[in-house]
């Protein structure tokens, strides 16, 4: 009789290159060896890394965000091999819980340099910029973006199955073809890239082939989700995810204390290392039964909660800043849109970078508004109030503050 | 000592073409004559007919939907003219309450013919359809989709301030161009029209003028707000809107009884005829005070919650349905989500036109996701799962009800 | 074909005194006729005054509150005959809207005094007072509490079945054997009161008879409801009412546009006349089925949500003012728990009796919290701080504004 | 540079006797030696004990609970001599977190025996009975307790202040004057109890003088807090303390994975031992300033959220269950409330003492409605139904499920 401790099917090594560890990759691949093996009905807890490998550094200088390794990331916990799931199975994922690491009580949000990463608004914001948020229990604020306190809405930012070979296959093909056709002075999609690819406990034979084929972990994809990014997928969440290969071959990383909607400046959230909680139940033929080609969730019950009449909310529509128009072009839209905050919170002394990091990472909520109603599509951001500790409401006096700044690169 | 009753600043009249009520009118321009006066810091109440000015009606076929004269649309209340109101000031409007008519209370949602507005989804579903959405009291149901029933998040769809002719030349630059470069066998944007224009009180020539140069009502536009569809807009939100004219010249119309997110079937919200009760204010120089570019809106407190654990959740991401990859398109990503969302709930028995009818109206939420994982934009879809009076979880067993079908056309 | 407009099932006359219209009645009784009937699963809209029958005026004199003739009170609209309702059945009762008449935008919230009616607080506030509401669409503000302002959750405080001659006759002797025990200075209970009794349209010696026997609607009572002042049952409640005569002789009455929990000053909700619009369903047999002694409800989905961070919220315990220790009594803790708002909030310059006011109408929550730690309940109530207009939080600067004051008697 | 891991000020040992631990105490007295030195603005770890100090096992059997020692209780992780704190000052606390060990991932509830302890509903269900909670992260269930489910709103039960020798005095006055009064056949308040009593690393004679004066953890107390068992200070909250003493001499302990309002059965909560994490700040002369006779608090921002509309809600009258009607009396209103829920939750297969001591553990809302109706006071207790895996409302069809059992004695 009695309840025993969870069992960690996973522990990390803060300490340890990332490519030194065998329970993590960096690359999506059927073949990559599975680096342990969960029932059916399980709990476990899963340690992961920070989604560059601790590349980021707790300081003021933001020289390691303009010169952070994109080719590793991002390292993933995983593959584990789920008793009894089959492809076509549902495998049923409850995000029981998800906490930083005791003794790394931090994360960072970055924006990354326009020639190496970039971001949403990198034609604005071309330079590098970071910020360092300490985290207090449930609560986290930042020496480089003061007068704003919040509680994290965390999650993890990338969970999935492996895909089978035809699904990879499939992916490589999509998005070479874009590549292919690109005719835009950046780069639209990335290819399968061998350098720092991290084959868990591959040989080396296979970690050539995995290296070669295998697709970067950067989008989300619908076969499975991947790096969907969705701020909600929080404690309590279910999700619903295909099963594409035999043991599922699930895989989770890159956590985040807290993100806003759109992640929008890349290494957006507030990144993390730190442990997951999960359970694990396969439902058996379930992708037929649902009808799913993408995965579904239900959010947990205990997120942040402001009030509907406690978010400034800004519109934005698909004209762009040169006054172009676009037709129903939702992604011009959202840049509008966040465009307008930072128009607006300029008053009280932030300066952009500042306002781009925390649009980020903060629990703002992106929506949809129209888009029908041609040419325009609209979108809203809503930013809680309650996060920062002066009154933003419009008819509230703005009075600038000292913001200090937020870290940028030595130059 | 005392208070009274609100004033009405304008009636309506139900059973009157609307062309021929003087306080209507259906285009954009600065030259269309105030209706009524309205004092700074007064509350009113304002009678707006249905965007279509009663083109549709309380029956069980969709040809109305079909035949629909868009030149028409949208018939809006005002303009107003707000006492001291001048350009560059900013005008608060409170929205204190929305109700539909006492002896109309019902609502109608449609699907456009492919060949005649279309819709989200056209493509996919081109056929006219709708439903007829009965109010009893804060909630509403429809006999075209059954087991289905929700507290209505009542709105505006329309609101804003009229354009300043510089405004107006800028959008019809703009769209002219988007127009002009159009290569898509469908329509992008809709350029002046005369025909069954409505300029209010305007004598003949004035009102040949505005028919001329008057911007279409059918999208929101950055500088003024307009058809936002905004579903957040409900009962207790502030607007703050740019005022371009001098006494602001206010419209407000196309009153929804409810919406959810994207509007996705174009006439896709339960639209009504109706009274909105608004407060104005001026905010002397607000625009220069705030940054505002666009219109920002705070809401109010008493939108109906369903716990957040309480949505079913859809992912989508920017691979259209024939498999080709987009880069970081967030209405393709949109589009799939609403997808994912009909291919699952067929399986209760609804018909594919009554869910995309369903996920236009009620108040499923919609977001930006991810928004910067090259080449995937992702977006979700939250359905809330209180509004059936069946169990909808993917862990539930799924048994087909009768759904009946909504209205299609007599062929 | 088409959605007509609700029936109104009774209407009331604003101008007419409340003991001449014959829909209305104050007393419980089996016998009171039946004003009208209801189908099952009927919706309808039922007026209703407020519950002195108009008595309370306008104006900034306390005079009417001191001098309210409470024989007349509570003047209930009804009842109703509820076709195919039988003893034992349950009364689903679904409000579906309540709202104030349109030409009578105003409500009042009075204390008592000690000498006629009195309160919670009323040994320490023995003064009668009054402060008037205006209603903005969903919002509300007074002339005598400045600096607030708050959405109101507008509801019922009176809803019930007649009772039975049986549950009558147990009413009269429970509350009978109280009085006869009574040793407090003060009533504890109400008998009988023919003086300003009315019975409806029932004729004289019915209305004899009911005057005699007929059970004050002072307080809420288990088996039936009645006066339960519940803040939560407003737009979108369910409530499940036993049935104990044939026709359920349905009544409501008392409409509050806001109330706190305790609604502690008596006359302490913001009390109204107005219009409710109801479904009835009769589910037979249900108390049975249910187990039922009490009415159940299940609140609505639209309450005015503050947030769960947005309440500053203050404990009470059983140790009365004079240092009395009472045995888990949670009436004193209560009382307590008020007293330290006062305590509180009086540092902005409030005087205690608008804040007496003030707690007996807004949106407070009123919690049992511990009721077993021997000798000490403990109970907290909660204060949204987002109904005041400067910032009540404890870190923040208290500044003491002009808050004017309540209406008081002239002397 | 860099945020290093929060300080734990004080571990304690679960394998270990509580009495021997030294940063450990169980009475309230202004002489037990401070454990820990706490500085202003510190954040710190805290251990704790359940508040039995080790007593109830994880098993099957209710043995423990009827033979529970309680002249041990409350084991408390203290007193931390916060430093700059003086008497007069507030203690501002936030509670940062609140997690259970890892290793201990299990809680239990009782129902004390009438004759140890005994509960809310002890004249009715007068056995002792027990439920282990397992801990899935955010989430527990109870192989007692089957079909229910629910994320905890995790706090402690006990926080508070030392009291002075002043206010220790009065305690023990005024409980003295209860207890002499008493003709009760029960006891209605502890007396200092030298038996057990812990005093943690005083010297005897110290010790003697704590155990002979010292006043009881049982109850909450209005001067300093204490045992209120406040289900709303979770995760997030600040709590305002008045402080008696220099360095105020803070408590903690009695942490709870879970609470109903009421705590009912007085071992009601989700008992456990666990860690806290704090963060304090002294306000100089605080209760001067906010006129503090008790302490304040506002609740963090992610409890658990059901939307209002998910609770069934249950009313209960101030008439006890013989019939006898009681003058304005909340505790017996709210005995009745909970008795309403029993009745109605039996028909699922519930037995009734399952039903007992879910309502004191699930996070059900006790609400204090009236309190001014004489003779009645009303108090409504929410369910929330999401909660439960099957569908409670009353217009769900009832299946009697296999509910196991809860854990009883061997007899």
């Amino acid at each position: 009789m009695g309840h025993k401790k969870i069992r960690t099917a996973l522990t990390v090594d803060l300490n340890k290159p990332a490519w030194e560890q065998s329970g993590l990759h960096n690359r999506w691949h059927p073949d990559v060896p599975a680096c342990a093996k969960i029932a059916n009905n399980e709990v476990v807890k899963i340690e992961c890394l920070d989604w560059t490998g601790g590349q980021i550094k707790n300081n003021d200088s933001a020289d390691d965000i303009k010169n952070v390794d994109l080719t590793q990331i991002h390292y993933l916990s995983g593959p584990f091999e789920i008793e009894t799931a089959e492809p076509g199975d549902v495998l049923l994922v409850e995000i029981q819980d998800v906490q930083p690491f005791e003794e790394q009580p931090w994360g960072f949000t970055g924006v990354f340099a326009a020639e190496n990463g970039g971001g949403f608004l990198d034609e604005i914001y071309p330079e590098a910029a970071k910020a360092i948020w300490d985290f207090e229990g449930i609560f986290c604020s930042s020496r480089h973006i003061p007068h704003v306190r919040f509680a994290g809405l965390i999650h993890p930012g990338i969970l999935g199955c492996a895909p089978s070979a035809e699904v990879l296959a499939e992916w490589n093909r999509r998005e070479g073809e874009l590549i292919a056709a690109n005719t835009l002075a950046r780069d639209v999609a990335k290819p399968p890239e061998p350098k720092s690819a991290h084959a868990g406990s591959a040989d080396e034979s296979l970690k050539a082939k995995i290296a070669n084929e295998g697709a970067r972990t950067i989008p989300g994809r619908p076969e499975h989700g991947g790096n969907c990014d969705i701020k909600n997928l929080s404690r309590g969440s279910k999700v619903y995810l295909p099963v594409h290969v035999p043991g599922a071959k699930f895989s989770v990383g890159d956590l985040h204390f807290s993100q806003g909607d759109g992640e929008i400046s890349f290494c957006g959230a507030i990144e993390m290392a730190g442990v997951i909680t999960i359970k694990f139940n396969v439902i058996k033929n379930g992708m037929a039964k649902m009808g799913m080609k993408s995965p579904i969730f239900q959010p947990g019950p205990v997120e942040p909660q402001f009030g509907p009449g406690r978010y400034l909310t800004f519109e934005g529509f698909s004209v762009d800043e040169k006054g172009k128009q676009h037709y129903l072009d939702a992604t011009v839209a959202y840049r509008q849109t966040c465009l307008r905050v930072i128009e607006y919170l300029r008053r009280y002394g932030y300066s952009d970078y500042q306002i781009y990091l925390l649009l980020s990472c903060a629990p703002v909520q992106g929506h949809i508004a129209g888009l029908v109603d041609i040419p325009n599509a609209c979108t809203t951001l809503g930013v809680p109030m309650d996060i920062f500790d002066f009154d933003i409401r419009p008819e509230a006096d703005a009075v600038k503050l000292d913001m200090g700044t937020c870290a940028f690169t030595s130059k």
